[in-house]
């Protein structure tokens, strides 16, 4: 095992740079810990002159990621253009289809090709690991597939959207609107230009969709994943939700029901004296509920150069000694498509109504819910301009199908002025 | 791979129990993810008649655990017997001896004999593994030596001893004294009949040693852990603890200084709102401090029959899997005893005096704190009984060395009735 495992690296944005700069720094405790040295051979970017403050001069450079990824002198692959087809995809089937293993931080590609991908390494016997796609620099999926491997999960949920999570924890911070806050994020690079992916929640459903897979040994079903983003929650939600001792976070749940699994990447009330509602600012966590260990919560940053590239240096050094397991922790070939749960769990929801103060609207909405089962815990109508009447319900733990349907029939009233908030408050 | 990774199991206690347990509910399962079959083949134990509510009928049973250990068709050896010498390391010796790979939750026995025993397994090829033995199911030990593994690590702590945990926040969330809580923590089965391994922290800093060596690269070095333990925490240390907006917690730390690792187990006032100070009941929770990844949070249940099992069927399904790496994360030959940092770091400190009530008393700490460089930040007297006056003092940041020179002489005094509480206020 004294052989060097070489490496070739495609992309050398933040994430690449931060891969090289943790080898390059740690070379000799590395080589320790992994028996055998880590080499970089060669690397590819889209921009080969780009000064990116780390020395590129003793590996070769490819312009073309896929002639990077056949490389006879390459062991193993490191994808970190992102992207979820395109060049990214090619290299890695390039470099799986050699039997060169594949470390990638794309969780996009792989919510959408992880099952093709992973069935391809075992063809090849290359490994595929994705850890620094999941929750950032936390080992999850490690301790999902290997930890955590005497366990049956039922359950794993989390925070795994950090620019979601700093922008509802500064909101409450500071009192600004989620389009003030969004704004600074944006100035200080933890949201895109274009944020629809992170606060849609389209980024923590990918991720969501690649823990399910492997806690629940099913192909990953990113089609699955009930999404619902952070964009409508307003600073009022936010403090109604502290009054009544909760935290809004966009919540990432995958579980095991009775008739199949439920994945849902939605904004949820959860209380703030829990793990979940204690995390703040751009940090992950992630709550794992085994049969026999009982609940583990794992937490760290969930972004950045170097909490990435320590996920990507992980799976490396696995690989460098020698662990070649399958992707999502079971042969992909037997994994079979989830049965989606069809009713979901029953929860208590928090409602928010804008209403014509007009009379007689309090009664057809209460109504309404009542018709539908869905009974009434708190209430709470809000100080108004005469017009706009704001009206914030809490219920009892309903099912989500007579809920959506009441909703639905709200939402058609005259007095309605907008679709209802409906933010599942979720016991942990 | 097909063929069935042979497993012998010592000990039948409440741990070996669930470890069959686990095996038998997730057979397939575990085959599943493992590549290959988990076989019980052989087990041993005081008592060969006594009911555990599982089946042993499938498997040999051997009285003698050496004898166990050696058997030809066992492929790994799980030690869960406990007592750090003794049949536990007479069998866990023979099987490394032999080549077979050991599992085992044994932290007293690693803390002794750990270097001698890794050094045995990479001689013989064998695995070492021992997860369980640090923060019951948490997988810590394999985030530090594999998730982690293109870190430097800076600093490892943590809350390591369930009982202690659970004193501690039942003290606080019931106003009940140190020793009714110990009684009723005895009677729930938290703490044993003799709680000095859990209470005086020896236990927690066995489990801090084999943290310190995995995180930096060092021999386990238990004599160098400073150990304090619990028994002297009163009711009112909590309360003003909680006053200044702190929790007490029996806590660990290990820190690479600039001149060597400083090992502390010690009653600490850490932040109510921190993830450590949010840590209630039987739980425990590791930080870890990386140069790249930042810092990561890893919580869970810190004991029990299922988080232990879990941990053990972690550690098997790795070496099931092919995962063969040296039992600290590095060739234990390499290692070496760490250097002690000889000061260790600065902090405030929580200091409660029982002094007699008498005129010019507080003068003469007061010039005995100045005179080695303690600087008071708060002092507070509370009401007593005209003979003796508590009195609480928090001071600025100070090195530990002329703290307990100042201690010492403040004890030395006629006025002083009992040695003071001193405990570290750690900035997290």
């Amino acid at each position: 095992m004294s052989q060097p495992l070489r490496i070739a690296i495609a992309g050398l944005g933040t994430v690449g740079a931060g891969v090289v700069k943790m080898v390059q720094t740690h070379g000799d405790l590395l080589t320790r810990r992994a028996g055998r040295p880590l080499e970089i051979v060669a690397v590819s970017a889209r921009s080969r002159g780009k000064d990116r403050g780390i020395d590129l001069g003793a590996f070769d450079w490819e312009d073309d990621p896929v002639a990077l990824a056949k490389r006879a002198d390459v062991d193993l692959l490191v994808e970190v253009m992102g992207g979820e087809d395109g060049p990214a995809k090619a290299c890695v089937e390039a470099a799986l289809a050699a039997g060169k293993h594949v470390v990638t931080a794309n969780k996009a590609m792989l919510a959408l090709h992880g099952q093709a991908m992973a069935e391809q390494a075992e063809t090849t016997g290359a490994a595929l690991r994705f850890e620094a796609a999941v929750a950032g620099g936390i080992p999850i999926v490690k301790a999902l597939t290997e930890g955590l491997a005497g366990n049956g999960i039922s359950r794993v949920m989390g925070v795994m959207n950090g620019t979601c999570n700093y922008i509802l924890t500064k909101m409450e911070a500071t009192g600004e609107s989620y389009g003030e806050v969004l704004k600074e994020a944006q100035a200080l690079g933890y949201a895109e230009a274009d944020p629809t992916v992170d606060v849609g929640g389209i980024d923590a459903a990918h991720k969501l969709s690649l823990l399910a897979a492997t806690a629940f040994g099913t192909r990953v079903a990113f089609d699955h994943v009930e999404i619902e983003g952070i964009e409508r929650i307003t600073l009022q939600d936010i403090k109604n939700a502290a009054d009544m001792g909760y935290k809004i976070k966009l919540l990432g749940v995958a579980q095991q029901n009775s008739d199949g699994i439920e994945q849902r990447m939605q904004p949820c009330l959860v209380p703030t004296a829990s793990p979940l509602g204690q995390l703040e600012g751009v940090n992950n966590m992630v709550v794992v509920d085994g049969d026999f260990i009982g609940q583990t919560v794992y937490q760290g940053p969930g972004a950045g150069e170097g909490p990435t590239a320590s996920a990507i240096l992980g799976d490396i050094m696995d690989i460098a000694r020698g662990l070649i397991i399958p992707a999502f922790g079971q042969p992909a070939k037997g994994l079979t498509k989830p049965n989606t749960s069809s009713k979901g769990s029953d929860a208590a929801y928090y409602l928010r109504f804008s209403l014509t103060d007009a009379p007689g609207t309090l009664a057809k909405l209460a109504s309404i819910l009542g018709a539908h089962n869905v009974s009434i815990n708190r209430m709470h109508q809000y100080g108004h301009d005469g017009k706009t009447a704001p009206l914030v319900i809490v219920t009892h733990a309903t099912p989500r199908q007579p809920l959506d349907q009441a909703l639905a029939e709200i939402c058609a009233l005259s007095a309605s002025n907008a679709e209802p908030v409906a933010l599942r408050i979720e016991s942990l």
